[in-house]
């Protein structure tokens, strides 16, 4: 028996400790029941949420496609954070909207002619030794053979490039090892110069290549006069890699047009689809741009056109810098593995991975070993003796990522819509994962660098269907998050893309990027210098040049300075606003009505506009960023005047003025009113400051804009008396109006700034205590009575220190109230209130858990 | 004795029927544990979690601010879904960048002025009876008084009109119970004319207003001329809210500068906000908009500006449809409850929520019973006799949105940063929850309409600060999801807004929207009617007339037709393309590289673009959607030559020809090619139909498209039959590889159809055999075995029915491979594959469940 007993304590106490874990578990499955969720998905939600206020583990930047832009999102948690305005203006950061952004946009210019979008593929990120350091992120435009800069200090692109010599790129950007070049290679072929020849001269005078940008990791900037191109054949190149490790100094890029085909399908040929892809093989460019840049500093060893270097292919071939090599029909991806010494090429129209070895190839070369030369004189190395080896992969194969194990790689394969995990050393295959549907690129953690982190991959799928509630005929892709933390890749979330179409994500850990989140004051943020019209607070200040008005203004939480601004109808305006907030986040916008004209002011920010006031009229201006509750009132008006026109107005309006009595009065209404809200303020300040909030960033941060705010009351206070002395009532009343305005502010931040502190500080609840909060707030106790403040009802803080055995009189008085009410300190309340508690019909676990709340409000009484 | 063992037993009972559970806890534990999330942040992620491919419940509709769009997210799972382009030009789409998406943002010009943003604030679904029917979507455009029409059948802008009078709205989109009229009131008071008057005449011309636009529901669109305004006072009209139920007729329009204010900082006087915020009331504006609609039929009740009738305030006085009501301090938002009693007025500057009874006013109207008259001659009522109550909620209380029980409203508060749920009816507060940061507008679903469904609750807060990864120093904003379906509210997930500043957003229940998928073949999707453009497949031509070229194209996977288009330097060009594709989600996008032009073209849509080619040159155009395989092969040649220029160009290239015995070597190697992938197809197909496919509509939809590629093989490999019979080798070649791509795109779509197929019609895995396929998987079985394929090993499909006592013996064959190779049959194997299996050492557990999956495997062996 005795044995049957200390089995049963023992599965007791079993059970004990599984009750916990057992009521949790009961709430998932209920939870998970009444939405239909699965085991896995369960698992998979998980493995994704992120809880409020925590942040990703890494960012991803995937490139827009057509919509221009690019996008930031975090992983696991797949929230978008940002679209970045590239290529295409965007009113929301203002970009294309205000003078300095424009000058940007305009740098794309091609031949004159304004392009306002693009085709953003490939985001490559800046590279220190093959690792991504954080500092700069590259993305072409495909469509306008175009490079961008983007600088990860503020997420704000800093420079556009236009190829001088190609029509559309696609195999763009790529960096080699130390950023040291961007590598920009054609698609389209096309005569390299801006002449027309026709379809027929297309062997001759069509050609494609590669664009070396010299990029200064200092300045930020890409250096044109020092960049270079590599003439190639019109084999329509598409996507490159450069070497690394021992393939470092070398390039790669792939072609899918070595038919030569022109096409022609009005005319009864087949069309380029069926010509490109005619052939088994294509060519695969191998060249050595150490040895390139050399020979571009030699004029003799360049052609200029179009005030650009360009190394012909000859020149080229003659230096034992460029070679092909064939590979399995029109195929996609290439990419040279971490160490350098693999380079994989995507079968897209055959369903092998083909893995070449750089050491078979640079043997090869130094052996000078060819199986001949294309038509363009180039000398062309052995398929097998180049390859490691080929694996059949599926139907579509077209990109690769790779893992952190050794040897592991991920491809996608569009037409059998799957992601492949194998291995590019031994040639196996791990494991497959169906994705939705038709996969383009794909992005392992940190997989295309010398670092690759596993653990999380992206799938960029091309088509969604059915996948998501249905937004018209235009679908929004589906981007899918792939745990690739264990042998067995398990698909965790599915990601619409609301705006753009995605090709290519690079990803990097979150610890890796440190953006500022401020501007130093005045800041042109596209030059990162200070802007020539910064504006202080108080130097706000209009000037006319001739026919020229120059507005210096500022914008603070909420008012615009000046309030008026009249000019002449013709004149042309420039206008400086500079935002003299130092709060985090405090963005103001700035639009005049009517006159396309919208700007984004970050904290510290100079922005500037030009425009001519070409239309009569009067034009309220506004700040367009919600910023305050005084957002509203945060405007001025815009008055264009006809200087030819007569206006005749005389005042008609009947509207009564106090008498300086009744000002009188209103005056002392609103100075006692500010004392009352001075008051609150102080006691703000004062818990701040005996807690320390100094001490957490975040919330000192807060505190310093409150205190920001506080230190504008006293000057307006200052006027308010002066005024008031002057007998100008008006304007007193107005002054202190305005220190109002101020007092509401610093509560606003030192608010913002308790509440966190509070989440900082105060120590967690039991779970007792947090169900009698709960039963605190849904049994009606919190109708009458708030924590920390009398209301309806007393404050609850210290109700178990205001009694004798104050647990049991309280749980006797939530009970049955009636039998406390002679009492003679409940009398004295109940006369004050003027209401009795009522019966809330509380249970006895309910009042338990309500005085276990009670006790942890006493605990932390000091943070009400 | 007897009743321990019952108790033992009867737990061992509770044990083995927890112990699933808890193996499912316990790995929920592991994943918590490992990324730190609380039970009440599991119970959150369970909460809004969407597994891949399964809808949300809710369509949210929010404003995107300055951005100039809308956006679409899905509730709970809080994806952003798509941002419709509305005011701002937005390339993905094509709109703004081809001539009919072009007319639609010109129809939004303001005198003359091109305008190409917006600053959209109020989303208003089309009301039938005060309940969403999910027909339309209306919202405002801020900075230049404007409100756009979306047609929610393809979630596009089908109309923009500019206001004829204001300079700014705010207080719009709002709509009546049957969506007779669209609201849209002023903001910043100006004279409704174009003239310009000085500040110093603002009480004598300046003026506000409410704009009542006549809406067509059956057009779908705005009638301008049957629209009219009501003149109002310059107090700075804010938000509006029409009535409904008992208060149908009527609207309610709050403003905040009774003081009519007008600023002037830079002169010395306080700001705008402190002067309008310096009485302690307000005026809610109370209409009767039917009365005000049969006014403004009669001529002599209006006068003309700017072409557009306006009601002046002395006529709707005169006729008992205009009146004032006091309201608290700079208001904000104002609500009608649902059955359209009681009006709800924030506090914005107060701490106190007004509650107005419609009954309460109406009595006092009907017995002409006011307090006295504005300065403007307009009666006012009295405050106190019109409200129902006041509560006191907290600082800076903005929105209000309505629950679905009777009473239950929810409230922002900027200030304190929290959502607060209360009873108006009742004047009592049942729960508050903290937000980050700073709420403005809020929406429970539906929760504006006569029919609020409650459930989950959007704060839409307008500071991140820290809540997510740095982005620089413009945060994205975020929009929360807090669950209100329980008593206490519960915060669930944070989403940032990666463009724009969302304001407000309307909430409609999934089942109510019924978007197309596709356009009829050649539409207009701008107006909905056949494009005068429409181009069916074998229509494609060109004309020319005059100096203008008319170009008729189509797009197909994976081809343009023309693919060579010359014109001369000069030339006008308009180009219609219409893609011809019947598949859901197979849109096709078109430029032409240096020309800006890019259009959006979805399955049956055909698109216009015009400009002129005044650049000599070669251009690439191409698809810029990657719509299969072949997507970067979809290309063509746009060649402008100057005629005014000699092109003198000779043949030089020395590309060596294929001799004809060559070619019809190639030629049997692509016809036995495409046999080859003929029989993969044919399988597919055969696979689809002996499942009935066609019975599952979004499998029948990829089937059809299968079919329609499959049926574009015949032609071609006709074609190519007749070629060779002519000896023209190099066509027959090039048409059999076309047959060849349209085989591959058949099985594309027949391959996602097969997989959505086994989706839907594979038994479920038992445990055991999801274990054993993660064994077979991990352990290297698939290495080497491909289930339904022979690979390097053979096909496992059957392997339970090839040998006798088979589970036997594949047990002990896996456990000891050595053991089984002198078999006869696997001698033979071994030779074949010329590989033997090795030990993957799996133990006994693992060999168990490989069996039960195996035998799940040969279950659903037809699906493989």
């Amino acid at each position: 028996m005795k044995k049957y007993v200390w089995l049963m304590y023992s599965m007791i106490a079993g059970w004990l400790f599984l009750a916990q874990s057992i009521e949790a578990q009961s709430k998932f499955q209920d939870v998970m029941q009444q939405r239909g969720l699965s085991e896995q998905d369960a698992i998979a939600a998980l493995k994704v949420y992120q809880p409020s206020g925590k942040h990703d583990e890494y960012y991803v930047f995937a490139s827009g496609g057509q919509s221009g832009q690019v996008l930031v999102y975090g992983v696991p948690s797949m929230r978008i954070l940002k679209y970045i305005s590239v290529f295409t203006p965007e009113p929301w950061q203002g970009y294309g909207f205000d003078t300095d952004s424009k000058e940007i946009l305009r740098e794309g210019n091609v031949r004159g002619r304004e392009i306002n979008w693009g085709d953003t593929h490939h985001p490559a990120l800046s590279e220190t030794n093959g690792v991504y350091d954080g500092q700069y992120l590259f993305i072409n435009d495909k469509a306008n053979a175009r490079i961008a800069v983007i600088n990860l200090k503020y997420f704000e692109t800093s420079q556009i490039v236009v190829n001088p010599l190609f029509k559309s790129d696609h195999g763009g950007a790529f960096v080699t090892p130390n950023t040291e070049y961007i590598l920009e290679s054609c698609q389209y072929a096309a005569p390299l110069t801006n002449d027309y020849y026709p379809m027929e001269a297309y062997q001759d005078t069509y050609r494609g290549g590669v664009t070396f940008w010299k990029f200064d990791k200092e300045k930020g900037r890409i250096l044109p006069e020092e960049s270079f191109t590599l003439e190639l054949p019109p084999y329509m190149q598409d996507l490159t890699d450069a070497g690394k490790g021992i393939s470092d100094g070398w390039g790669f890029t792939n072609s899918f047009n070595s038919e030569l085909y022109t096409g022609g399908i009005e005319k009864g040929f087949p069309p380029f689809e069926a010509g490109c892809s005619r052939s088994d093989t294509d060519y695969l460019h191998v060249y050595n741009w150490k040895k390139l840049a050399e020979l571009a500093k030699d004029a003799k060893n360049v052609k200029i056109i179009n005030n650009h270097k360009v190394i012909p292919i000859d020149v080229a071939v003659k230096n034992n810098a460029l070679f092909l090599i064939p590979e399995n029909k029109s195929p996609h991806g290439v990419d040279v593995n971490p160490n350098g010494q693999y380079i994989i090429v995507s079968g897209k129209l055959d369903t092998h991975a083909s893995v070449y070895d750089f050491k078979k190839i640079l043997q090869q070369i130094d052996n000078k070993e060819f199986v001949g030369k294309d038509s363009y004189g180039i000398p062309i190395l052995d398929l097998k003796k180049s390859l490691h080896g080929q694996l059949e992969l599926g139907l579509g194969h077209l990109h690769n990522s790779f893992g952190k194990e050794d040897g592991i790689v991920y491809s996608s394969l569009y037409v059998d819509s799957q992601i492949v995990k194998w291995d590019y050393k031994n040639l196996k295959i791990y494991d497959r994962v169906n994705i939705h549907y038709n996969v383009g690129h794909l992005e392992a953690m940190e997989g295309k660098s010398a670092d690759p982190q596993g653990k999380y991959l992206i799938a960029l799928n091309k088509l969604a269907i059915d996948r998501f509630l249905p937004v018209g005929p235009l679908h929004p892709q589906n981007n899918q998050l792939i745990d690739i933390g264990d042998k067995k890749m398990e698909l965790l979330y599915d990601l619409p893309i609301p705006l753009g179409e995605p090709h290519q994500a690079a990803s990097i850990r979150a610890s890796k990027i440190h953006p500022e989140v401020r501007y130093p004051m005045g800041t042109n943020p596209k030059t990162n210098q200070p802007h020539i019209g910064k504006t202080l607070a108080g130097e706000e200040h209009i000037v006319r040049k001739g026919d020229h008005m120059y507005i210096y203004a500022t914008m603070v939480r909420s008012h615009i300075n000046p309030e008026h601004i009249t000019v002449n109808k013709g004149d042309k305006v420039t206008m400086y606003i500079t935002n003299v907030e130092r709060a985090e986040d405090e963005t103001h916008g700035f639009t005049i009505d009517h006159h396309d004209i919208h700007v984004s002011v970050e904290p510290g920010e100079t922005a500037q506009i030009d425009f001519v006031a070409d239309i009569e009229g009067v034009f309220p201006y506004y700040c367009t960023e919600f910023c305050s509750a005084l957002h509203l009132e945060m405007m001025g008006y815009f008055l264009v005047k006809d200087p030819k026109k007569d206006y005749d107005w005389s005042q008609k309006s009947k509207i009564k003025n106090l008498s300086p009595a009744e000002l009188q009065e209103e005056y002392k209404k609103i100075t006692a009113n500010n004392e009352a809200t001075q008051r609150v303020v102080d006691a703000l300040f004062a818990f701040l400051k005996e807690n320390q909030a100094s001490k957490y960033p975040t919330v000192n941060n807060l505190l310093e804009d409150a205190k920001d705010q506080y230190a504008k009351i006293l000057p307006e206070k200052e006027k308010a008396t002066k005024a008031y002395k002057e007998n100008n009532f008006e304007n007193a009343i107005l002054l202190e109006n305005m220190a109002w305005q101020y007092l509401i502010k610093t509560a606003d931040s030192a608010i913002r700034a308790k509440d966190l502190l509070v989440n900082t500080l105060a120590s967690p609840k039991s779970a007792a205590a947090k169900r009698g909060e709960g039963a605190f707030k849904e049994g009606g106790c919190s109708g009458c009575h708030v924590v920390g403040k009398v209301s309806s009802g007393p404050d609850v803080t210290g109700v178990l220190k205001r009694h004798k055995n104050a647990e049991q009189w309280v749980a006797e008085y939530v009970k049955n109230p009636e039998s406390k009410f002679q009492e003679p300190y409940m009398k004295k309340l109940i006369e004050f209130f003027n209401l009795k508690m009522p019966n809330q019909n509380m249970n006895d676990q309910e009042i338990t858990d309500i005085i276990e709340y009670f006790k942890w409000v006493d605990k932390n009484a000091d943070f009400f």
